[in-house]
C-alpha cells in the first residue's frame, strides 16, 4: 500500500491569507503528480479529520484555485480543538486509522502555537509506531506570536488592516474636534501579546500629535492613573486623543480590563477593554467617547490585503510541502528576515517539538519606557510587513468570493465517536 | 466694494469623500477666476466663520489638492452647531459681518438636513437684508437621509465599506462554525434611519445562507421574540447567525437597545445596540457571540472608496460652484437617478427651504414584510452606489493622507464672544 495521499487541515482562527496558504500547497502538490496521488483537505480542521470527513481537492479547477488563493476565511472550515494527552491515545489511534484508510503520507498542519505541538506529537506517534506520515506545520496566526520566525502569515493583513484604521478614524476624529475634548478607543486582538496594537503605530508615522497617542498593550500592566493623566496631556494639547487598546491588558494584578457587572434584568454584562477604557476616560475626566471593535473585520479584511504578507503564506505553504516530501516530518517553514529595507527574506525549516506552545510576545525594546506606545524599532519590524497592495477583483462594488464547490471523500471508517 | 470671495464651509458629520466634494469647489472656484477672486474655507464649520477663523485655499496647489480629493475626514474641520433661533439676531449679525469684512460674495455650505436649514436661512437673510451673497447647500451623510436627492454623497463609500465588512466577516464566522451555534452581531451607524445597515444585506448576495441574516433598522419596531426566534432558527440550519444592527434601533415603547446599568463602582455602562443584542442572544439562546463596531471606520474608509460615491461628491462640489454664481442661493444640487442598470445619474437644483430638517427613512418597500431584513428593491437600489474601486496611492503599506498647510486669513474684525 501507497501512502500517496497529502491531506491540508487548519486549525484555530483564520486570516485574510490562509486560503493563500491552502491554495499554495494544493498547486505546489499538484506540480508533484508523479508522487503525490490525491490531495485532500480536512473539513473543519483536526475535527475533520477525527470524523473522516475530507474534501477531494481536485474539484478545483485552476479558476477556483486563483480565487481560493484571495479569499478570507478558512474555506474548508477550522475548528478549536487540542489533542488530548490523557485519553489513552484513542484519539491517535482514530488519526492513523484515517490516514491507513485513505493511504494519507503526508499531513500539512496549519496554525499557530498549539498546532505545532500537535506536528510534534503526530510526528512522534509516526515514528513511534514506525508509520510513514510526514506530518509538516504551516505557521498562520493574526497574533504574530509563533516563536522560531520573524512574522507568521496573516499578521502583516491584520496590520496593515488596522494600521489603515487608526489613520482613517484618527483623520475623522481630528476633523470632529470641539470644545469639550473628545477621545478615541479602538480595541484590537491579542488576548497575551501586543503585536497587532503596536501596528497600529505605524499610522502615526512618529508624529507625536498623529493617531494613535497611545498604545496600550499585554506586554505592560495598566496603570490607570500614568494612563489618564496622558489622556489628559493630549487632549489639553490637541482637544482630542486616539487610543489603541489590546482585548488582553490587564492591571498589576493581573485581572483583565474588562467590565462584568449586571443589567436591570440580571444578565452578566461583558464589557471589553475598548469600552471599558473609553468609559474609565469619561467618567474621570469627562470627555466625549467613541469606541471602536474591528473584531473579525480586522483579521478578515483581504479587500486590503498586505501583498508581502501574502506573498509569505504562499510560500510557507509551498516549502512544506516540499518538506513533507524531503521526509522533513516534525518541522515547519519559518520566515527570515534577512535585511529590513528593502525588506528580504526566506524561508526555512526548523523544528515544531522546541518551540510548541510557546508564545512570543513584544520584546521590551519595542515597548516604551512609560509603557503607554511603542517604540520606532516596533515599527521598523512590523513596517516591511504591511507593504504592498493585491488589488481584488470585484463583482458590483465588492470583492469576488464567490464559494467554492466542495465534493467529500466517501467515507470508509465507523463514526466517531470521541 | 466687490463681493468676490467665494467661502467653503461644511457641518456635523465628515465622510470618506467630503474632502472630494471640498476639492471640487476650489477648483471650479478657480476656473471662474475673473469672477471669484479668493477662495476661502472655514476652519471647523460654521463655527470658523463666526470665529472669522478661515483658511485661504490658494496655498493648496495641484499635488495638495490631487491628495485633498482622496483623504478621509474633514481637513479644514467641522462642527456640530446648528444656527440659533433665539438670540436676538446676533449670530446671523455676524455672520454678515464677517461676510463683508471679507467681500464673501458666495457660501458654499456642506452638510446635513440641518445645514440645509441653515442654507435656507441665511439665504432668506441676505435677501432681507438685501446683501449680495448667494448662500448655496452641498449635500453630504452617510445616513443617506436628505429629502430630494436620489442619494447623498458619503453614503455610497460608508455602504460599500459595511457591505465588504458584513461579507469578510461572513466568511470568518462561518469557518469557525462549531457544535454550539455562534452569532456575530455588526453594529452600524444611523439613529433614525437603516440606510446603512440595508446596506449590509448586499454581501449576502439575495442568498439566505449568507451573512447578514437578519437586519434591523430603526424603522421597525424590535421585537425581541420574533428576532430570536429568526436567530436561533438561522443557527440551527447553518451552525452560525451574522446580524446587522443599526445604531438607533428601538422598541415598540420607543426605548433604544441599549444598556443602562451601574458597574461595581457605581459608573452607569453604556452598552451599544450591537453589544445589548448579542448579549441578548447570549443569555437566551447560549450562543457564543462576537460583536463588531466600526465606529469611525464606516465613514472614513478612503481605502477602500466607492468610485461613484466620490464621482458624486465631486460633481455636487462643482454644480454648487455654478449655481452660486448663477445666482442661485438657497438651492442645493441634487442627485438624479436616471437609470438603474446601468446606473446613470445627473445632478440638478432643488430649493433646500422645503427639504431643510426634513429625514428620509428607508421605504415600506424596502423593509421584508417581518421587519427583520431588507428587501431586493433596497439592494436594487443601493447596489450602484457602491459600485466602482478607486486605488489610493499609498506610502509604506498605508494610503497617502499627508497632511495639509493650512494659511490663516487675517483678522479685521474683534473677537466673536458668541
Amino acid at each position: 500500500m501507497t501512502y500517496d495521499t497529502l491531506l491540508y487541515a487548519h486549525s484555530g482562527g483564520v486570516t485574510a491569507v490562509i486560503n493563500a496558504t491552502a491554495a499554495a500547497v494544493i498547486v505546489a502538490a499538484r506540480e508533484q503528480r508523479g508522487r503525490v496521488g490525491r490531495v485532500l483537505a480536512a473539513h473543519r480542521g483536526i475535527g475533520g479529520v477525527l470524523r473522516e470527513d475530507l474534501i477531494d481537492t481536485a474539484a478545483f479547477d485552476a479558476v477556483a484555485l486563483e480565487r481560493l488563493a484571495r479569499t478570507p476565511g478558512g474555506a474548508f472550515g477550522s475548528c478549536r480543538f487540542d489533542l488530548p494527552r490523557d485519553d489513552g491515545g484513542a484519539v491517535m489511534d482514530r488519526l492513523f486509522a484515517v490516514f491507513d484508510a485513505h493511504r494519507i503520507g503526508w499531513l500539512l498542519y496549519n496554525g499557530g502555537n498549539g498546532s505545532m505541538d500537535a506536528v510534534a506529537r503526530i510526528q512522534a506517534e509516526a515514528c513511534r509506531r514506525g508509520h510513514p506520515l510526514q506530518c509538516v506545520g504551516v505557521p498562520k496566526t493574526v497574533d504574530n506570536d509563533i516563536v522560531g520566525t520573524d512574522c507568521c502569515p496573516g499578521f502583516g493583513s491584520a496590520a496593515k488592516y488596522l494600521a489603515t484604521s487608526m489613520l482613517e478614524a484618527g483623520l475623522d476624529i481630528a476633523s470632529m474636534v470641539g470644545a469639550k475634548g473628545s477621545v478615541f478607543v479602538m480595541e484590537v486582538m491579542g488576548r497575551n501579546t501586543g503585536w497587532l496594537a503596536a501596528a497600529t503605530a505605524l499610522a502615526a508615522g512618529g508624529d507625536p500629535d498623529r493617531a494613535p497617542h497611545i498604545v496600550l498593550v499585554p506586554e505592560v500592566a495598566f496603570d490607570e492613573d500614568a494612563f489618564l493623566a496622558r489622556v489628559q496631556a493630549v487632549t489639553q494639547r490637541l482637544g482630542y486623543c486616539a487610543v489603541t487598546v489590546s482585548e488582553g491588558i490587564r492591571r498589576a494584578d493581573g485581572s483583565l480590563i474588562q467590565e462584568k457587572s449586571r443589567d436591570p434584568r440580571g444578565y452578566v454584562q461583558l464589557g471589553g477593554a475598548g469600552s471599558e477604557v473609553a468609559r474609565l476616560i469619561n467618567s474621570r475626566l469627562g470627555y466625549k467617547f467613541h469606541w471602536a471593535i474591528p473584531d473579525y473585520m480586522q483579521r478578515a479584511g483581504a479587500h486590503w490585503l498586505s501583498a508581502t504578507d501574502r506573498e509569505q503564506a504562499m510560500a510557507v505553504g509551498r516549502a512544506a510541502v516540499e518538506y513533507a516530501l524531503d521526509g522533513h516530518g516534525g518541522s515547519m517553514p519559518a520566515i527570515r528576515r534577512l535585511q529590513d529595507l528593502p525588506y528580504r527574506w526566506d524561508v526555512t525549516p526548523i523544528e515544531t517539538a522546541p518551540i510548541a506552545n510557546l508564545e512570543r510576545r513584544l520584546p521590551n525594546r519595542f515597548v516604551a519606557a512609560d509603557g503607554l506606545h511603542v517604540t520606532q524599532m516596533a515599527c521598523d519590524y512590523i513596517r516591511p510587513l504591511i507593504m504592498g497592495e493585491f488589488a481584488q477583483p470585484t463583482v458590483d462594488g465588492l470583492p469576488d468570493y464567490r464559494g467554492f464547490e466542495m465534493v467529500r471523500v466517501n467515507r470508509l471508517l465507523p463514526n466517531w465517536v470521541g
